[in-house]
């Protein structure tokens, strides 16, 4: 044929060169990650701005590509790979995932229809398997391997209104606390509903909703003409790891007939431990529940789970077909994930969640969660014995939160000092740590979550506390 | 710490060794995708069954593991990376994303945020700038890589219902083509519209929407109390390949002040060919587009975008904030992924589609495009000359559908003796394609978008269409 070209089919040997050339510096990314900073964005603006530019029309080594990401590009950023990231809610980047992904996208299966890809469909299907049974729900429970837990969030929304309200939904209200994710808000406002359709209930000292308050916004809701449908209990709160009291937020969804869903994206794969099942218990009475393998699996991001009690409830929700369409699968053992979420095509998504579960088991998963359970005990109690640290939140999980009150200082003065705080623990660049409100109060956080994150590394981010504490006192 | 557990770890050379053994066996993969079967799905349930298990609490070798995958349950499935796929929308799985992906997995940036990571949010929104300007949208215009066409359609159905109609949008209506794919009929379910609001309209002997019969529905639908709000042009049907005339469709969105959309998500990159910039103009009038890298840009599944128009609506339709989040950017140049998006958490999900540009330039992807037009030419003149083959479309882009009439067969058992030809040419296991029914009638399609696929092939396809019609004769 005229003008037939082959030079983006990379010869197996051109191919074995483009993956080594990455490899190599993956590698020494790896082996260096240690020293690296824990955060570098001094001058993040202008270097974007320095790196806008056109389509090219010609191609450019891959050498000098690779070089451009991970010298230029890839270190002006949050290290989010790194042990000292301590902020929001780490993971680390499990590198096991990303030779799933090498694997998944180079054979470029179609995990969307069961038929194209029965085994793919099925390795995937395992893995929300696992999921289920780790949270206790039974055997007619589906879920869905979404890009985060905010999808997910999306789709158990979508699931909750097509179950429990009629097409006209709008006067549909949901109930979280005011802890909760503004995933959750988001996923209403875009499932159709009004945004004051979410209602904020307050809560306890420990963080954790006010059944309450709870109870009495669904009775007053219910005399105005709305139509209470939805409750999102917390199973680790982003803000301090706050777990609602999910027994009783079940016998109240189910007493109030509201589809109960449990937020567990930050904290749901502490089931794997002792701690969290203790903490975690009534988990599995959800109808629905989002865990965040790029959380507490430890994966590189773009992996989110939702889980769903009927799974019945899920298809109704997203099946479609069409003529041009495979036909599906009638047997409820086999998957057409197409059928259960909001995608069609799909890459084998399932294979970063299984090769390191395979690779290693579920008991190292589960021991790094213990440690980061105990670390997150162990930075709470050395916090206390600095003076003038005042514990916010005591870690209910793996996230402890304080704020220091320099002797003297105006409570007004309180929040700016802290904010200042937080600038030169970071300035050190050993630890990354981030900030939020607690109940009108700023509070600098400590999230452990990295699989890289050791004992060591938080004795750094103590020194580094107390130094910047007695930096702030002396200045 | 007692418990302290690095098992997940990798050293260096640990991490080395494992990308080469999954290494070596994508590059034999790949090596001999020519040779290996275009899909082999027999026994593919059983095959399933046999995978369950449940969650290992020890370790499996990585050699082990890798030999599974590519020797058990990869291999049994649709070879959607082979150069004889044909089926549905091919697309190939560009193996240079999947060595961008290993990066950007490994090193695990954090592309929800701008001030997160500067660069990779800068180099994802060159790759959107790039789709803009291939689409001649203005300066204004934002967009978002998704997980797929799927996902981004139904932000743009998000974005169109939150800029044109009130909070109350239950009796806004959606119009597309009775060739439309499913995934507007999903978008709009999952964004709250009860099913009938999409309004299926007739199309032509081309397969193109009657502009007569929509104005018409329109009008009725005003008439009647409804609230039209957004009509969808293809660029590109998944069927036929058919384009409607996107000119006058943007003239009675206009008219009508309807939200343009364009489905592109199979069509659109033809945009970087001459004949398909002449077949999709009046693209550049759309208010938001579709396009499907995983598909004209040979990607592995995985991405999908969408582009806007006026940036602004993506945003309006999308951004929300929370106090544990950094601050986003106040320049309209730097992007904030999630301010656009739905989701938060995200993964460096542009490299996959930057790094293959960047590696080879946009001139052979272009090439790739104008040699699949001339390919499906080339095919239908070849199957034209069949004895007893009517084409029932013919090439728009790079889609031919035909049938085949056994002399003296009954109309009512043409459909029948299609279906079993397209077993006996897929019997062969040199090319798969796949059916469906057009106006009523089964047909036969031949897609090619494979980078992979070329003038041997088709040869082949060509070959075995003949020899499985031959047998049908003389069956």
């Amino acid at each position: 044929m005229n003008g037939e070209d082959r030079s983006l089919e990379l010869s197996g040997d051109a191919l074995r060169r483009l993956i080594d050339e990455a490899a190599s510096r993956i590698v020494a990314h790896v082996d260096s990650l240690a020293a690296q900073p824990s955060a570098d964005t001094a001058g993040g603006a202008a270097l974007a701005r320095s790196l806008v530019e056109g389509l090219p029309e010609t191609g450019t080594p891959a050498a000098e590509l690779l070089d451009f990401l991970f010298d230029r590009v890839i270190p002006k950023s949050f290290n989010t790979a790194g042990p000292g990231y301590l902020a929001y809610i780490p993971g680390g980047g499990l590198p096991q995932s990303a030779v799933a992904d090498l694997v998944a996208d180079a054979t470029n299966r179609y995990v969307g229809v069961f038929a194209a890809a029965p085994g793919p469909s099925q390795l995937e299907s395992n893995v929300v398997r696992w999921f289920c049974d780790l949270a206790g729900l039974p055997r007619e429970a589906r879920g869905i391997l979404t890009s985060g837990g905010s999808l997910a969030t999306f789709s158990a929304v979508v699931a909750a209104r097509r179950d429990r309200l009629p097409e006209d939904f709008l006067a549909g209200t949901i109930y979280v606390s005011d802890q909760a994710h503004h995933a959750v808000q988001k996923a209403a406002l875009l499932a159709g509903f009004p945004e004051q359709r979410v209602r904020e209930i307050e809560t306890d000292g420990l963080f954790r909703i006010r059944l309450d308050a709870l109870a009495n916004a669904v009775a007053a809701d219910r005399a105005a003409g709305f139509a209470p449908f939805l409750v999102v209990g917390n199973a680790g709160t982003t803000n301090t790891g706050a777990v609602d009291d999910l027994p009783a937020l079940a016998e109240l969804a189910a007493r109030e007939r509201l589809w109960f869903h449990v937020d567990a994206a930050y904290g749901g794969f502490f089931l794997l431990t002792q701690e969290g099942r203790r903490r975690l218990a009534g988990i599995e009475r959800a109808d629905s529940i989002v865990l965040d393998p790029h959380k507490g699996l430890f994966l590189p991001y773009g992996t989110g789970a939702l889980l769903v009690r009927d799974g019945e409830t899920l298809k109704r929700a997203h099946a479609l077909s069409a003529e041009y369409m495979p036909s599906m699968q009638e047997d409820a053992d086999l998957t057409d994930f197409n059928l259960l979420s909001p995608e069609l095509s799909r890459d084998f998504r399932g294979l970063r969640v299984w090769l390191p579960l395979k690779l290693h088991g579920a008991a190292p998963f589960r021991a790094n969660l213990e440690e980061k359970l105990a670390l997150a005990r162990f930075a709470c109690d050395r916090l206390r014995e600095i003076p003038g640290v005042e514990i916010l939140a005591e870690p209910q999980l793996s996230i402890v939160a304080f704020r220091w009150k320099r002797s003297g200082t105006a409570e007004a003065e309180i929040d700016a000092s802290n904010l200042a705080l937080l600038e030169r623990i970071n300035a050190r660049r050993r630890v990354y740590l981030t900030g939020t409100k607690l109940k009108g109060l700023y509070a600098i956080r400590i999230c452990v979550l990295s699989f890289r994150t050791h004992r060591d590394r938080m004795e750094q981010a103590l020194e580094d506390i107390r130094a910047a504490v007695a930096e702030g006192e002396h200045a």
